[in-house]
């Protein structure tokens, strides 16, 4: 039997790299038990991991701001090849390298039906939507590994079409696996269209990806907002427009200087739940960002909602905040018509554009987000870097597949 | 000159019928000076009301929650025949009577041009969209009255095709400007479509103008709550199913009774900012309504939030809801993909459709709201009932037109 | 084993009941080796038939106007009870009453993924898409028989949540496979919503289902044309108007005798390509819907058109149309800003909708097209009464399941 | 009173520049007549014309190809300045330089609201839809011109924020009049978005703007058709790929050497009812391109058609197309469920954004359609080589106010 290493998280601000048995073409057992249906997995694949990511909401795990157990198995943003198939996988072969969506979906219920792979209604007996490795999130297995699991991998995997092709351009062909389309899925839910003026709140992984997105999807001026100068930079790396939300004054003006205008036309929130006030060590204060947003979007403007907001917070500052129940300024909100989109990013909506944008050489995702690799053994070392907010996305490499 | 009345806010809990000067073709000076544009206004009709409607959100002026001054005039429900025009009114002529959207636009800005008429850029100093007879809207004069000045007016006036079919009709007719779209708006931004089940919350006129649209959007089943029996009396009387949150228990528990489900597909509240909790006696909680909407629509639902949602009220229970401020769940909406469409709902993009449907024999909104005629100078006493939660939606029939 | 039979194509103006193996959890041959997948199929599952309907698309066939071979068996509208289900089919069970989607879908493919089921990329050898019984829809076993197996079931299948509100509604349910689905598409498509007037041409089943869609959609006037006059007062017997296009003269003046106006906001074509001039005796002119259509549109209008047009027609009356071109007048549809919808209605996105619709008593789809019973072995009879126009929608009972 | 001169069309293949009178604030007779509304036209703005662009439709009138008389004034593509304005003019002021949509719309109609300017129902007594110069569409006066009258100028004209800006890059916001947001039309409602590989047909100014709004849509490939090969060089200039359908074989055979595939996503008709057959010498055949179109798309593909087809075209091959019927494969779109958008670009809808993007540098669409200055003076000479099949875009500068 192959061995298999992951990362585990181990206690608030703790991850170790632990051996785990080699994956089974089964589901998890309390998925099969909840949905009275076999844990048996013909509909699932073996990958071996070719790049794993680690994710901003992996953080939210490691620094004790949800409920994830000690023991918890880590990653979600999973590309591998092929190693092993059961006998209903049909259209993916052994071989193929992959981007696997980090939402887990059946595509036989009536949310995949609709394209809605984020709520899946088969996947996780505690609520629709599940996630590899994740609290919560229904149990699966994380793949920041060597190795993982995929079910309805029919259904869940992308194949790359050329696989020289793949391992080029393999460090923008991880991201699809959740911060490209996260980002893109902001950006295009807050109604991001040719010649929009776009605000951007936060600029780490996803924040950039979504900035980068707001290019795609034709916006004449991106701006983005951070109170981390070396992320900023970052940012203006590629082209956007920064605010420092820690020393460069209120928002608006800034806005206003850059544009001429102090409104944009759509907002994006990519900080999530973890939001702090302006200013040097301001404290937490969970709706800033969207309260920023409703602020500085124009009347009928869209917000896009990437950044995570939970239902339980252990962590946080009060018990309003601790069910996720936040003090959004709504009436400004209304008085401007503004519409919310919020939740999961349903990656399958996107990622086949971003994969033929990536493989057409138009779109340097890795470039934007400054991937930057690591093994597996240095994944420890990689979420305590990106917890001091390190300018980086890291990628691990556990086989040593990528070319250097 | 010809006399003319109109409704005025008199200081909380009153109103009186006034004389008033017989409207000009004039802008508000407020208005013209703000945008540096001519105070004669070419584009301009005079309407005799045929009738004009008493609207919940004027409730909210009269009841002292928002910074109406005393002698505000109000009324924003306007249907009425053209008797005179500006030399820029080309299409509406003298004679035609019309609906008039109670959003005031211009149909030249960038809003309007993109059917946002709710937040009409060129009508309102204070922020986009305008009303007539409304604190912070404009200064332009209400339409409670005898006579009353639309400007752009062949853009905001929605002439009948048959003057006799109208006067016949003319109880669902004077529904168009506001009540009818505005219940449509929040039925439809929700997401209903044919099959869906909906819950509306509130059964005052709006909710079952609500619950009404969203049956011509081919619901299956529409649920509303409200804590008023009267009123849940009424949304049965059209075939839906109601919730009395006073006393029947938790709402999802009877949702599954009626549904089988313990969740919708669309939600709408038709409430707004004076929401409270739940049984009787229950003091205001202004988010009350928008934490049911999420907890009772399924994953992947859309919120509609017709109900209005201030930026400052005075006499909220809270610094927090004093200047609109909510406690929203948004965790889990967030959890559930939920998406929220807020603001003033932009009147032409229905009126012209719902009137066909009137006027084809399709759609009996006044029975459903139970419009309830009365004389203008029995405008005081609507209000008061209204206020104390009667059933009905009062229309205020100022020159005796309506058939009895 | 158990007994199967099957209608089967005998050459023109033929068909007769056959018996034929039972089926087995295999797809065909030429799928499996041109897609170079397992013939054995685990997410496959057989159904016992409660009703299956014969089709307009059938009568194509039968009248020789295709290149389907002596031999094709027939069937594609098919509503089962779960008997045998393969070790990946998890969600539907054995028992469980469905409706099948007359298209062929895989459920994993990058059409199928975005709901676009019709023309799924992995179930047909020649082209896009597949249908059960039918000549160059991939091989797949007709459905006007005992047994039928239906593969990728999970994804297919559309369960009813009560087995005798099932049987009770049947009649209604059994047009979800097909026509029901196919006419919402076709109302849909041309863009009907609430208060639109809407012309449908054709008074065959899925005219008729157009037509009733349309009212489910809003429309505020619906107008139906055909030639034969007991189809005609089918429509009329839901409320639809009618115009007989045999004898009532111009269709524009007609519209305008019903409306007021010459022109209607949507149009359907629900003929399709053996469509026929006017007036008494006119000879096949395939065009002539379509230009009918282009004519009463108003300007900006959607044409929907279910009805099916083809590549191939070795019966049409000239080398043209032999081919599928047809004289489209689109110098008229693009003076007036036509949008056209062609193909294959995506059943999936429909049935679910149309099914709660049904089962909350809402539409009764199967009194709108006249839902007519027999037994399998009357189906050459039915073929034969419906290619006589009949105004009958012929619902087979192979099983003696439907309730007299 | 100033000079005016205009382009006037002399007869087949002539055109000739001509004094006439100055503008008056007045709409044609024929308008005011037909629609019973005064003539006078307070709600009018005159322009000196900065820039006014010779047109590829221009040249179907030159050619003989409509049923344009003797003397008809020329010209839709209209940038100008603000001399003069009538009373109802309120937004749009003197000095203001503006872009004019060659789309003459009022405003105030249904067709208006929806945002549908292109069949606006008050300015043309002949059919929905206006433009200025230009057969049978409602007699305005052309723009090719010293000075021009634009109606309901506060609704059609879009004024440049900033003077300097925009005569600096006057070259590329004249291109806002008409082909840069048409063939943004027939990109968009091709369907192309982030990652679509997009087929072309003609590289003429259209064209190219379609394959630049291709790109800026977000393509991940464009392909560009054509027999021109200079004006093919002209799409390589940009980044698109090209296939000389003159001489590079089959056009799925290309599209398969470049995408590896032989489909695309997505397909535009730039071209229109004056196409002709493929190869050296080929006939004129109207419908080539359409069914190119459809051999090419994939299935669920869309297919957007800005190239102009008309009603009546005396100089046609035979009677069908005389009458704008055309031989279309309508029965191989159907089989691959193909959508068709038709009609004139209503440019109200681009416009704004497409300013957005030239003004922050992201556009340059001049250089792309290789814009060339001429004087008026020098329009004849621009005309023939345009008909010649010049790759270039001619400019007209009336005054000398275009920077050298």
């Amino acid at each position: 039997m192959t061995d298999n290493r992951v990362v585990v998280y181990k206690g608030t601000g703790q991850v170790a790299v632990e051996s785990i048995d080699y994956p089974k073409l089964e589901i998890p057992k309390e998925v099969a038990s909840h949905f009275g249906i076999a844990q048996k997995a013909p509909h699932a694949a073996i990958l071996k991991l070719v790049t794993t990511n680690i994710c901003g909401s992996d953080q939210h795990m490691v620094r004790g701001r949800t409920t994830a157990p000690v023991g918890q198995t880590l990653g979600h943003e999973i590309t591998g090849e092929v190693v092993e198939v059961g006998e209903d996988v049909l259209f993916v072969k052994k071989g193929d390298i992959c981007s696997t969506p980090f939402n887990i979906a059946c595509g036989r219920c009536r949310m995949c039906n609709e394209g809605k792979t984020g709520i899946c209604l088969n996947v996780n007996p505690a609520r629709a939507g599940a996630a590899y490795g994740y609290v919560d999130m229904g149990g699966w297995i994380g793949g920041q590994a060597d190795y993982v699991m995929v079910p309805y991998a029919d259904f869940n995997l992308l194949p790359f079409p050329d696989r020289d092709q793949a391992l080029d351009k393999i460090l923008d062909l991880t991201m699809l696996s959740d911060i490209f389309p996260t980002g893109y899925h902001g950006a295009y839910t807050a109604g991001t269209r040719t010649g929009s003026t776009v605000y951007v709140a936060g600029a780490g992984p996803v924040g950039l990806a979504a900035a980068y997105s707001a290019q795609l999807l034709g916006a004449s001026v991106v701006i983005v907002g951070d109170m981390n100068a070396e992320r900023l930079a970052q940012a203006r790396s590629f082209g956007c427009e920064t605010v420092d939300l820690s020393s460069d004054g209120e928002l608006v003006d800034q806005i206003e200087k850059i544009t001429g205008e102090p409104e944009v036309d759509a907002a994006v929130d990519a900080v999530g739940f973890e939001a702090r006030g302006h200013g040097e060590g301001a404290d937490e204060a969970p709706a800033t960002v969207l309260n920023d947003a409703m602020t500085v979007a124009r009347a009928g403007a869209g917000i896009g909602i990437p950044g995570l907001y939970v239902t339980g917070d252990p962590g946080a500052a009060d018990d309003n905040a601790k069910e996720g129940t936040l003090g959004m300024r709504l009436g400004l909100g209304w008085a401007k018509s503004h519409s919310f989109a919020t939740g999961q990013c349903p990656v399958k909506r996107y990622n086949r554009g971003l994969m033929n944008m990536i493989l057409a050489g138009k779109a340097e995702i890795a470039k934007a987000v400054n991937a930057t690799v690591i093994s597996l053994d240095q994944a420890p070392e990689g979420y305590a870097d990106f917890d001091k907010g390190a300018a980086k996305k890291y990628v691990i490499d556990p086989h040593g597949m990528v070319k250097k």
